[in-house]
């Protein structure tokens, strides 16, 4: 049984999920089911799987059955339990909850393709559309709080299948992270009057050394203070807080950006593994003044050690500024090709 | 140069460090030196590091030369830059400061042991000893705020090099974990008018289902909230806040312990990368009633994905319950054996 918890110190929850501990990858480190066996996420494999939640055909129709395009599944080992919450929060010295949640897998095409930049930039848009439409869903359950959506591509980023897919994660707690930013975001406004993210677009177009790629819709950096090398950021121009409102055009003009990047960072970074996730606000509001909803990006070109888990803090060996200079142009600043 | 940087976003420091992307491991994501070329740690093998900044003899004296058991020298490729601070900090919408800090290699032993459970617990004594008098030296240092001591083991926890070796980084802020840590502590004192880490150590003795080891000194449990699976921490009985200050007797007493727990670890968990690091008060002040330091053992035995680093909080497929079970009795809860 998964179970929320915080310990009397920590300002993190903690999901105990000891059901997930039965994946394939268990205890693997780096190892990646090879697709030499059958693969469940393929087309024709659906019985191999838990029943589809959703499936959408080429044009972003929501089909019951024929040839999808992109299909939503349970996941079969979830980190959250898709039930009734079945006892009261302890707010004891030790705080905990029962782990009420849900846990779905995007499978992003019907071929094995393994590399998210093979896929075409329509594809992508339908996987956007996919994740903006199960978030949308499930912003109307009461258990729900936060919907997080990330992707996990190659075994040093997580993964345990190569078939290209990613995740949504639907929580009753908003995750620490989030709860962090909304708290700074909403002093920020308090003090400044205005969206520290829409400040922080309109700095990185005004002095362009960390930015990465812009469009009308669009602008991509590596922030300020990066925490990994080649970390990159994707915010929409115009301000907006929830992913799930999010309009089918820009969702095109995200699907492009995105694939652009990625394919640059495979071919300059010599195919890393890498994370990719969706920041927006909680459910329980439906504008916020002060959040702006955002993709991060993080290729796992660096090992997390000793020092990052015991002061929480990053050491990152590139600068951002070196870092939006080579994803831009393609080279390092003082000339060499990478 | 190295520089400390916070976006107006987060409340995390990263520290940007070019230098250490020359590293023998750049972008080797889980490549260990080999034990082929020569181990510049190896005794007789001193030129090929920087010279020591210190050095103990088996009975743990300070020695200038001789056959050392525990060498201290600077890191070759420093985090940050051991010199006086160049430029103000800057607290314009991008917070930064010169990234001055020391960064120090604690080499564990004479002979090439890859092994940390393979010291002795002289030996282990030994190191901790460095640590505490290292800690203890740059204390006085008026640029410096916080010393990190930890260790990476293995690729997989980030290590470069085989050769039995730890690291202390020593920095003029204070890591935000411990910030928070002395933050919550300091709140939890206030409500109850005493230390939250001793009102823990009570609670696990009182219903030891994770308790993993105890002895007069010491006292070693799986945290509730772990976030890895076998989190294990480390809690010295007697209240103190600042590891320098600890006498020799319990340095001993703290190195049986995590040598038997860290060979526990090896033994059952299939010789996993881990990470050990000290948590313990700043150099700012003396006494802290409400911090208590401690030791923090992470065997790296699953990846952190996605979700972690969206989120902010950890899945952990292992309860802290079962973890400690195997630890303490070396089998499963059901009787299987691990």
């Amino acid at each position: 049984m998964s179970e929320f918890r915080k310990d009397p110190l920590s300002d993190h929850w903690v999901i105990i999920a000891p059901n997930r501990a039965e994946r394939p990858e268990q205890f693997g480190l780096g190892s990646l089911e090879r697709s030499t066996g059958r693969c469940p996420f393929c087309r024709g494999h659906e019985a191999d799987t838990p029943a589809q939640t959703a499936a959408y055909s080429a044009t972003g129709r929501l089909i019951d059955q024929g040839p999808w395009q992109v299909r939503v599944i349970p996941n079969k080992f979830p980190a959250v339990e898709n039930v009734r919450e079945q006892r009261p929060e302890q707010r004891d010295f030790f705080r905990s909850r029962h782990g009420v949640g849900v846990h779905e897998v995007i499978i992003e095409c019907p071929d094995h393709v393994t590399a998210f930049s093979h896929l075409s930039d329509q594809q992508i848009s339908l996987v956007f559309q996919a994740y903006r439409d199960r978030m949308a869903y499930w912003r109307g359950d009461p258990r729900l709080a936060y919907a997080q959506i990330f992707k996990n591509s190659g075994a040093s980023a997580g993964a345990s299948l190569e078939h290209a897919h990613s995740q949504l994660i639907a929580t009753p707690v908003v995750p620490t992270q989030i709860e962090n930013e909304l708290v700074r975001s909403a002093d920020y406004f308090q003090q400044h009057g205005r969206c520290v993210f829409c400040e922080m677009i309109r700095r990185e177009l005004a002095d362009p050394i960390r930015l990465v790629e812009q469009t009308e819709q669009f602008v991509a950096f590596c922030p300020f203070a990066s925490q990994f090398p080649y970390e990159t950021w994707i915010l929409p121009r115009q301000h907006g807080s929830h992913f799930e409102f999010t309009e089918d055009g820009r969702l095109v003009g995200l699907a492009v950006m995105l694939r652009k990047i990625l394919g640059r960072m495979e071919h300059l970074l010599n195919d890393p593994g890498f994370n990719y996730l969706i920041h927006t606000a909680p459910f329980g509001s439906t504008h916020l003044s002060h959040y702006h909803w955002h993709v991060e990006i993080l290729p796992r070109v660096s090992n997390t050690a000793g020092f990052e888990w015991g002061a929480g803090d990053y050491i990152n060996m590139v600068t951002p500024e070196q870092a939006a200079h080579v994803l831009r142009f393609g080279r390092e600043p003082d000339g060499r090709q990478t």
